[in-house]
């Protein structure tokens, strides 16, 4: 994988170890399912440089915020991001130059954080043609449960209910673009996936359990054949949707703070 | 719309009625939510050419084939039509000349339909660079209802569950690809959405029954955190989807009858 990435340019040296990386390094991205971020920091804290700084691009934050203030040298050193950026594919044939521009990107600084280490990693964020937005980490991980969890988890299950149908190898020839969209954020990394859920656990379920109830109404709206009651679902949703996409169409206002 | 129709070259006349419109015409197309089926029937019939061909656009096949069968002065005349594109755009102004090639286009004759029916509404949808698959309207229906009904109520509820959040004017910022992808479907027309639910109920609440019960598990395994039951629902999934995917990269098979 090394190879590859020195081959497209997407990195300009290997390391043997995450050790061995962050030796002599200022700045440390961590880039990897938030599942493995106790190993990294456990693996790097030897070797880490007690001025560098240390952020990451996981899913969730309040857990990795943890994680980061035990495992590191120095909790002040660390503050946690979460570029709003989504790709089914990954691996380094998915890199992209382009990848976060004009994303929001959420940064989760708390009473720990050295001010310094905010404002050097909103500089990176800026550089990268982000825009930096800073938020509790618990707060960030309730939102995203509703905004990028749930519409994970939507499309995981649609996508397993729709191919355990006995009739899928006939029906998967009439699937068009409706289920490839609905269906796309379920292509990605399992792993990634699985740490999300074990990291934000209570804010997804609480989605589900919404998103379940808000299903069942629908259901029994249908099988009652009441026509107004299906027709306000889906016209809400509609005007909901329209309006959200209006709204991201004005570009994002950096935080003011 | 008329007038906005000629002016962009979608048609070369418009007719202050469906009568006038099918008056002398070799072949009507019924392009109009699945509710509307009744009434434009009714409204053709007077004036219709017994010698013209009769199909329709509908997303739901076997409701429309009763409707037709019952208004159209000879059913077998009428052919059941449904090709399988999906746009969340209406309207004029969202047509596309392009929209059918490679497209999979469902007909659904039965034993009423003439044979020369069904051999030059094949011949239309192949003129427009399409796949006719002709199959029966009940198993069609079915068919649907997993792969293209199942994901519009999913997308929908999804839509109505994070816009109802208390938090969502916040979350909206954060809310990147993934929501906007897994929603697409949802900003279609709600008054289509509708007639789809009243014409294949039983077939879409089947589908939903499935979807919850899937939903509930993977809440259930997030609760539990069971990691290894999560990654499976993930990867299980990923599997499928991608399996489905390098089957459609190969050219679509016609049907051999």
């Amino acid at each position: 994988r090394g190879q590859r990435a020195l081959a497209i340019g997407a990195i300009t040296r290997a390391a043997p170890s995450a050790a061995a990386a962050v030796a002599g390094a200022e700045l440390v991205v961590l880039a990897a399912p938030v599942g493995a971020t106790p190993t990294l920091c456990a693996a790097i804290a030897p070797a880490l440089d007690p001025r560098a700084l240390v952020t990451d691009l996981g899913s969730t934050k309040r857990q990795v915020l943890e994680w980061a203030r035990a495992l590191l040298p120095d909790a002040g050193q660390f503050v946690g991001g979460h570029p709003m950026v989504g790709r089914e594919r990954s691996g380094i044939d998915a890199s992209d130059v382009l990848l976060y521009t004009g994303a929001v990107w959420c940064l989760t600084p708390d009473a720990t954080t050295a001010p310094d280490t905010l404002t050097r990693v909103r500089g990176l964020v800026r550089a990268l043609g982000a825009v930096p937005l800073a938020l509790d980490a618990t707060r960030h991980d309730s939102l995203v449960a509703a905004v990028s969890h749930l519409p994970l988890m939507a499309a995981t299950a649609l996508m397993a209910t729709v191919a355990s149908d006995p009739a899928w190898p006939d029906a998967q020839r009439l699937a068009a673009g409706g289920l490839r969209d609905t269906t796309r954020v379920a292509s990605g990394d399992p792993i990634m996936a699985r740490d999300i859920c074990l990291t934000n656990a209570a804010a997804i379920v609480g989605g589900l359990d919404g998103y379940i109830s808000r299903l069942a109404r629908l259901r029994d709206a249908i099988a009652a054949y009441d026509g107004d009651a299906i027709e306000r679902v889906f016209s809400g949703a509609r005007d909901a949707r329209d309006q959200w996409l209006e709204t991201r169409d004005t570009p994002p206002q950096n935080e003011s703070h």
